[in-house]
């Protein structure tokens, strides 16, 4: 099948990654026996259809006889892949498959990855559309900005369950987390900071959105041709929107400009930031560098400047991985039979997270690790609880 | 959630096959272990960048690293479920979740219920086609006819995988093998026998057309208006099509008419036939009356003037059942990675469905039954040989 092993073509066959990854990572499995014409006639026909025509008749007991509430689709279009990009949809499966993976693993959440063979706005809109009636909610990943806005924006309008992009959301909501303990540290408001984030791709305006609903002082964006400000020539309509409520202070030069003299430094670019830049921040900044594998600053130098110091990576303290999210907020939004995932749920589900760090809160430890087994009940129990609060569970 | 228990909404929560039922048949299942942070890192980032970037250099080896080669979505639109008509999308789950039960359970195929909130043709099959990427196989089920049939249609053409409406081809194999088998037992050759069908949707289509191929003496169907024939006003193209190439003896009355004297009646109709009319047919006439749950004449009352009578009920002789070619057939399909499932790998599933009879052929034994254990592998070896021998194999 593959074609023989070569420089180009490595042998993955002995590679520890590849035989993890053999035959995929999940599957399915029955939660009945079939062993005789009894069971065939209770979970097949004839006995399904008795259940079929009793949903019919009442659509809510498929919550009950279904597995339908405790299902996430997670879906790509393959555009923006973890760091690589657009690699289609048949590349980008092992992504989806861990996704799937860890929401089973953490949550107890059947979640199917698909990978959709369309790129084109419309036609992804009109195909998770269509799959809806098969799910308690959509998990929307990896497909590129600003289309993946529209994408979502559009389905929620039209759809009675979550749709949750998790490249914004999960990563605002643990960011959110991780800069509100990192500011406990410091002996700070988030009202009196001033933060400067570079990338303006998905996660970057998520993460600048929930930290302005959050109360930050100020918040700056960059995107690869600079500073983000009001009037700044061919900004999308995304970028042009949130030109008008951040960068109160008016950078419009470079990233480093910005960052001299700020509390927080968020990097969500996939570029590089210089150890100087990261010297000249105020006194006990906050340096958040995201971008994986490589951060924007290696976080040795940066520690040698800022009081708190977080990363994507699990080999250094302080990692904003979305896993401490996504599990979670869909496991609290399913149990509610939540019918949208409220900011107000977003913002439940960072303060849970960040309350779980309590007393321990140190440098090294402004967030919860992975595998904090606290983690998911925590945040399922806060998204679920503001879903009631805010008139969004139907049971 | 659900109304009270009342007379219009019985209390479903003490019933067996409503227990049963409870939170669904199937679920997902993680094949590796997550429990620590070294799995974290190979079973998803920064490990499964590794596995996306070699496919996306090689797209074979998504076979061996995802789970897309052993999975097939069973797609619904939720307009023909059963006997129970157009039902709609969250209603037909129970019987698309019943399906991937047995396709788990019965060939170990990784099938995914997937109840479209779409009907119209044109979106079902943009909807279909985007899906295709996520899977190795499409299984149609429980859509109305005529659109069915364009549907497929169009989806083989444009697709590199599997695509099979089970209603039409399970039943049409199935049907074949016990056909071949009763022909045996009668002394005839199918050459020599007249046929008569009742029901011209999706399952009498294909079985029509299968036995054609198969090459049955002459076969004539009948819809709700009564006998099919070249010129009759009114026929959809489907059942036009048909009227060139069926009913030779030229059949213009009522089923009973074109019954008097025929060797085989075949029910796939949901009406009735009565036992005049069966005692009327040719002597050791084979009749198949599969409507459910209530046969077009009952076994009992047919078997008093035919030599053989199938059901389609598990507590008569003689079961046709789905069950027994879909697993076998997509296994086989998967197996070798078909493109297509072609005419030739349908009949070859019928013949080695029927040869499982072998010495044992007797008025009572037509057809395997459902959990004889030889019957997915016997029909996935047939099918995975003749893909290979009409070209569409790829592995």
């Amino acid at each position: 099948m593959a074609a023989e092993p070569s420089p180009a073509h490595p042998d993955y066959r002995y590679d520890p990654v590849f035989l993890l990854h053999r035959g995929g990572k999940i599957g399915m499995h029955p939660s009945v026996p079939v062993v005789g014409d009894d069971d065939l006639a209770m979970a097949y026909t004839p006995g399904v259809a008795r259940v079929c025509d009793a949903i019919a008749d009442q659509p809510e007991l498929a919550t009950r006889y279904t597995w339908v509430a405790n299902t996430v689709a997670v879906v790509t279009d393959g555009t923006a892949v973890l760091g690589l990009g657009d690699i289609g949809p048949a590349a980008a499966m092992p992504v989806m498959e861990g996704k799937a993976l860890l929401f089973k693993s953490f949550a107890g959440v059947d979640a199917v990855p698909l990978c959709l063979g369309c790129t084109d706005v419309d036609g992804l809109v009109a195909t998770v559309a269509a799959l809806a009636p098969s799910f308690g909610g959509i998990n929307l990943e990896d497909i590129s900005a600003p289309r993946c806005f529209e994408v979502e924006d559009r389905l929620r309008a039209m759809l009675d369950i979550p749709v949750f992009h998790d490249d914004q959301h999960g990563t605002a909501i643990v960011a959110l987390a991780a800069l509100r303990n990192a500011a406990r540290l410091a002996g700070r408001e988030l009202g009196e900071l001033r933060a400067v984030l570079a990338g303006a791709g998905a996660s970057g305006v998520a993460v600048t959105k929930i930290l302005l609903r959050a109360g930050i002082g100020d918040i700056a964006l960059a995107d690869s041709k600079g500073m983000i400000y009001r009037g700044r020539d061919g900004l999308n309509p995304v970028k042009a929107a949130l030109a008008e409520v951040t960068n109160k202070a008016g950078y419009t030069g470079s990233t480093e400009d910005a960052l001299r003299g700020a509390d927080v430094f968020i990097g969500l670019s996939g570029s590089t930031v210089a150890e100087q830049a990261i010297a000249a921040m105020a006194p006990r900044s906050i340096v958040f560098a995201l971008s994986n594998p490589e951060p924007e600053v290696h976080p040795d130098l940066a520690r040698a400047h800022a009081l708190v110091v977080a990363t994507g990576r699990s080999d250094f303290p302080n990692q904003i991985n979305n896993v401490l999210a996504f599990p979670g907020v869909f496991r609290g939004a399913l149990d509610v039979r939540a019918s949208t995932i409220t900011e107000g749920m977003k913002l439940a589900a960072a303060d849970a997270l960040a309350a779980l760090v309590g007393d321990g809160l140190a440098a090294d430890y402004v967030i919860p690790g992975a595998f904090d087994e606290r983690v998911a009940p925590a945040v399922a129990d806060a998204v679920a609880s503001r879903a009631r609060v805010d008139g969004v569970a139907r049971q």
